[in-house]
């Protein structure tokens, strides 16, 4: 019996992007269902005493970062230009994601966001770019962004964060599969072979 | 022209151990040179201002570590005990690989360091356990020891290791190929096509 894989990202995550450039197209040639999860990292690096992207905390390490999403963006064939500015508030675009987290629209969505602030450097913590995203997939921003700002499409979210901090997660992208976490990129491929294996 | 993959690595490290266990197979089969690089991760952390393991200062992320090193020792078919103690001092060992990184045996001695530690559990830390180990691989413990502990052996270690800063390495393993720096085992694939592409 194939489980879902949970896929939990952060817009303003570095390696969310690479695999939320893949995980629908791999969840399908694997005959895995995917299951879009929006979360906050914030919280969830403050639960560990950390108020920065360790990115930032740890410059040597940052630095790294940078010059490896250069090589694995280039290795998938993905467009990449480091941002101006990091890490970028993702609050409207968290809350769209996981109010909206069923839409068929949702893979379109969470893709343009990251290419957005990864390929475009486009400020996603500024709403009138988020709505012009919206409207870029074809969606009607007004309507979208109605239904993730009403006091239960907020709901969503903060529920979706507190789950993660409950479940240990402690870092994005991280995909759940069987009640089993995978941490980063680099574990998509063991994820859809326990989904497969479940 | 193909270069070499310098290979950084510390005992205490965990997944330096998947790197040590298919390097030497991995560059032969690319044709790619392999340079042992042993160095000591403790005053790399210190540089960054850590004074433990970040799998110690972070226990949420330490705990998916453990659970990561099963699921990735079990998809290499390397055995795994997660140590009665960690990180173990790793000084002698270390000065061994440095001192005696052009041997024709330094490969044998790095892997069977790494599979006491992390297969069988054994004290690294202990001189008695490295002397051990040298005899096992079939060298001569006392002449090997003693090369390794003169002031010109102690100084090749010392040298690597302020080299590892001044490089800006900031965990292991590590990989350098012609200037250019890969971190974790997960690139060591990278690191090869780089050698391949220099």
């Amino acid at each position: 019996m194939v489980k879902p894989v949970e896929f939990w990202f952060e817009f303003a995550s570095t390696y969310s992007y690479l695999s939320a450039a893949r995980v629908e197209d791999a969840c399908a040639e694997a005959g895995v269902p995917l299951v879009w999860r929006s979360f906050l990292l914030g919280p969830v690096f403050g639960a560990q005493g950390m108020n920065d992207s360790p990115f930032n905390m740890y410059p040597v390490k940052g630095a790294y970062m940078w010059t490896d999403m250069e090589r694995c963006c280039a290795d998938l064939g993905l467009s990449f230009v480091k941002p101006s500015s990091f890490p970028r508030g993702s609050l409207l675009a968290a809350r769209i994601a996981a109010a909206h987290g069923d839409a068929p629209w949702v893979g379109a969505f969470v893709r343009a966001v990251y290419h957005a602030n990864f390929a475009d450097d486009r400020d996603i913590a500024d709403d009138a770019v988020v709505a012009a995203i919206v409207d870029e997939i074809g969606q009607d921003s007004a309507a979208v962004i109605a239904a993730a700002t009403t006091p239960e499409g907020k709901a969503v979210l903060r529920g979706a964060t507190e789950e993660a901090l409950e479940r240990g997660l402690f870092g994005a992208p991280s995909f759940i599969v069987d009640g089993a976490m995978f941490w980063g990129n680099d574990r998509l491929e063991q994820a859809l072979a326990h989904a497969r294996a479940a």
